[in-house]
C-alpha cells in the first residue's frame, strides 16, 4: 500500500521537477532575469528547503526526491539572478 | 510530534503558494503570456493534482492545503494561456 501511494509521489515528482526546468534552462541561456523577482525567488528557495526538511521528517521518499531537485535549480535561479541582474 | 511536522509542512506551504502567487498576478494583469509554454503548463498542473493526490493519500494535512491553492493558481495559468495567445 505504501509503495502504491509512494508511486504516486513519484509520478507527481517527475511532473514537477520536468516542468521547472525549462525556466532553469531559458535562463542559463538567455541571461534574461528581468522578470525574475529576488525577494519571490528568494521566498521559493526557503519554501522548497522547508518542504524538504518536511519530506525528511515525513519520511516521504518522493518529497525528499522532489525537492533536493528544486532546491538545486530554486539556488540555479537565485544564482543567475544575483549574477546578471544589471539593475 | 506529529503536529510539529505539520507546523513546518505549513510554513514550507505558506512560502511556495506565496511565492507563486505574484507570477498568476503578473499574468493577469499584463496579458502577457508568450514566455508560458502550454505543454509546460500542462505538465505542472497534471503533476500538482497528482501531490494533492499523494496528500490525500499520505493525510498530509499541509500538502493538501499547498497543492490546493496551488492546482487553482496552475489551472488559471493554464486558462490565461489558452485565452490569451496569439500565437
Amino acid at each position: 500500500m505504501d509503495s502504491y501511494i509512494e508511486i504516486i509521489g513519484f509520478i507527481a515528482a517527475f511532473l514537477t521537477t520536468a516542468a521547472f526546468l525549462p525556466q532553469v534552462y531559458k535562463t542559463w541561456k538567455t541571461k534574461d532575469v528581468s522578470g525574475l523577482s529576488m525577494p519571490m525567488l528568494a521566498m521559493f528557495f526557503t519554501g522548497v528547503v522547508t518542504w524538504l526538511i518536511y519530506g525528511i521528517l515525513k519520511n516521504s521518499p518522493s518529497l525528499i526526491f522532489a525537492n533536493s531537485i528544486t532546491t538545486l535549480s530554486a539556488f540555479l535561479l537565485v544564482y543567475f539572478k544575483a549574477k546578471y541582474n544589471k539593475k
